[in-house]
């Protein structure tokens, strides 16, 4: 293992990284940090072609240090789809999509989940509990289970009834909250004072940010070790820009890409769109967004406690915030689902109809390479398509086409 | 492209493979044969190295003569499980499960889709219909969409409600039958001959079971080109087990394998096992099951097409058919999750309580390698789990551990 030690985000202080950490003394996130030059002398990017498609194939980047901890269901290498149809269609005819609905139940959290739950269980911790606004809870649960690690998951009431019982089903403890994800986070903080559990909250622990910057390693070596001009990311914590930006800094310390970097760009709801708003304002951190709702539950996060390294991914990199609609969410979803066939979850949605919007814009112009990171499945979200089917009896004929 | 022609299942008539085809003239269904030799001479399993994960990488194996055809959305190499957990739990030790959750419409019809779809655009197929318990249909709207064909699509009222959702969300034309998938079938049948649609009814075209028997490939692929000793595989219309069947067959003439075969094992529900009745009373063809029930509805299919090939593969391999009640199929379900992280779909979680019973019965030895065959997520299945959650108001505690 090739983890040296773990660094405040927020202070600059340092901790060892052989035991079990939350946030640094002055409440700021820790960081990860290897010893990139051993890294670069000891891995080699040819070593991947005969490793397994999954992101344990980017072992020196990942802080587990005995393969027997790792906990794994067959996360990663997510599809890189190009969406022909769409791309040419919205002015941006090299649009990718990263698909990540192909993954342990279903979106992206399963990446955190693997890599934080098997550094847990290598730390040895017994009980652990997180808040959620649903799918990193499902994430959690999961493999939490296959750790052996007990879980307790706190979620919002109107969380997608789907998260219910994939937490359900795991055994692990449920608990709903008549509230949003910061009113579940409250009753996790005061839980874990109270009973000494381990905090898996967003950011609480450095390990989950570790699993999600596989996306970033991922998309490095689908283009050939080359970075797209635009990535545009659904954020509501953040953790996935913040991983995607912090994999490609450490890319170019060993000298896998170049110096050009992806402008980033985070993708909010009009209904919930802090960082974009502290964007707007050329602000370093968020303020609490009151009264947040939007159809893309997922990204319905008031206040991150990450906000000011997302902000600080987009700043360096020349990226930007874009907030869109929730009627601009479903027809961009709808757009998919028709043209490239792909069910896509709203977060995901809420990247093609920003995508649009800065095409046209040409803040985007339209020989450039741009990716969409699709965060999780369709499937997980019934409720966002209307339908409208007749129904036969047995021997009835059907029209023509 | 290796194909050279089309071959009936039942007559061995043979057609050429440059038409758009559907059963023989006799009613047989057509299987695609390759020129083994040819393929022998040109494919190295050293140039899999070098391939994308995805089902693609098996393309001399396959029947889609131009890389442009092809429709694909990342579809292929789903993890191979160990159950470490359950597995010793259950008196065998080698058990793993190839978990088809992780493909695109979270099921392992995608790849039948994947293959048809691809196949079909290449023939200039312009409308196709099709009759399905829910997840193949999802599947063939989606590829449909992506390769430009219009898809019809009659299922059953009684599907799971998701599968609507992912096929209304495409666009295409989606019609509920007060039946069983059988009367569906009927109504497709008479649909194509009444406007000479393309019928992509399971095995009445020649290409979904070439998708299909991509898992064989892996599989022998993912354990080092030997086989195990017992593959496990839920059977509604039984193509999965037919094409892994036709996979091993194919990759023995190639010399990729030696001369042993795993014994197949096809699993039913109580509630409908007509080829598992036709098994134990050495039949070579099932008879309609009347009053088909159970909770893993996609293996509802009371009367399979090419149950004669399925039963061929069973005897021809040592194998065997075993039919497993409601209650043990939900009592393995949430084993799976509860030990081992995963939520399988209820057909899945089938094979394990088939499992179980053939180690109580010996059938299986505890030294065996043996294969479950998850073909789906459960996240399409939310019905199968029950939710007990308290309700919690902001501010208020969480019990200890």
């Amino acid at each position: 293992m090739y983890v040296s030690h773990l660094e405040c985000s927020k202070c600059s202080a340092t901790y060892e990284s052989e035991q079990v950490m939350q946030l640094c003394s002055c409440g700021g996130p820790l960081l990860v940090r290897y010893d990139l030059r051993r890294v670069r002398d000891a891995f080699r990017r040819e070593a991947l072609a005969s490793r397994s498609p999954t992101l344990w194939r980017y072992r020196e980047l990942l802080p587990v240090r005995k393969e027997e901890h790792v906990v794994s269901l067959g996360e990663g290498m997510t599809p890189l789809l190009p969406l022909e149809w769409v791309g040419p269609g919205v002015g941006i005819p090299r649009l990718l999509m990263k698909d990540e609905g192909l993954i342990p139940t279903g979106t992206f959290k399963a990446r955190g989940a693997a890599v934080a739950a098997s550094r847990a269980r290598e730390l040895a911790v017994a009980i652990s509990a997180m808040p959620t606004n649903g799918n990193a809870g499902g994430a959690w649960a999961a493999y939490c289970a296959r750790a052996g690690i007990k879980a307790v998951i706190v979620m919002p009431q109107g969380a997608p009834s789907i998260n219910r019982k994939e937490v359900a089903v795991t055994g692990a403890a449920l608990y709903l909250v008549d509230g949003l994800i910061s009113d579940a986070g409250k009753i996790v903080a005061k839980a874990v004072a109270d009973h000494g559990w381990f905090d898996a909250s967003t950011l609480k622990e450095p390990y989950r940010i570790e699993g999600k910057k596989t996306m970033g390693l991922e998309l490095a070596e689908q283009l050939g070790w080359q970075v797209p001009d635009v990535i545009l990311y659904p954020t509501g914590g953040g953790v996935g820009i913040i991983g995607i930006y912090k994999a490609l800094k450490e890319l170019q310390e060993i000298g896998w890409i170049g110096e050009k970097l992806p402008r980033l760009v985070a993708v909010q709801a009009t209904g919930c769109a802090p960082i974009v708003k502290a964007w707007s304002e050329k602000k370093g951190e968020s303020e609490f967004w009151e009264g947040a709702h939007t159809v893309a539950f997922g990204i319905t996060v008031p206040k991150a406690l990450g906000d000011f390294l997302v902000l600080e991914a987009i700043y360096a990199t020349g990226g930007c915030g874009v907030a869109v609609t929730d009627e601009e969410i479903l027809a961009a979803q709808q757009m998919l689902a028709a043209a490239e066939g792909a069910f896509v979850c709203p977060e995901g949605a809420a990247t093609l109809a920003a995508a649009i919007r800065l095409a046209q814009k040409a803040w985007i112009s339209p020989e450039e390479q741009v990716v969409l990171l699709n965060t999780g499945t369709g499937l997980k979200y019934p409720e966002t398509v209307t339908v409208d089917a007749p129904l036969l009896r047995p021997g009835e004929s059907l029209p023509p086409g």
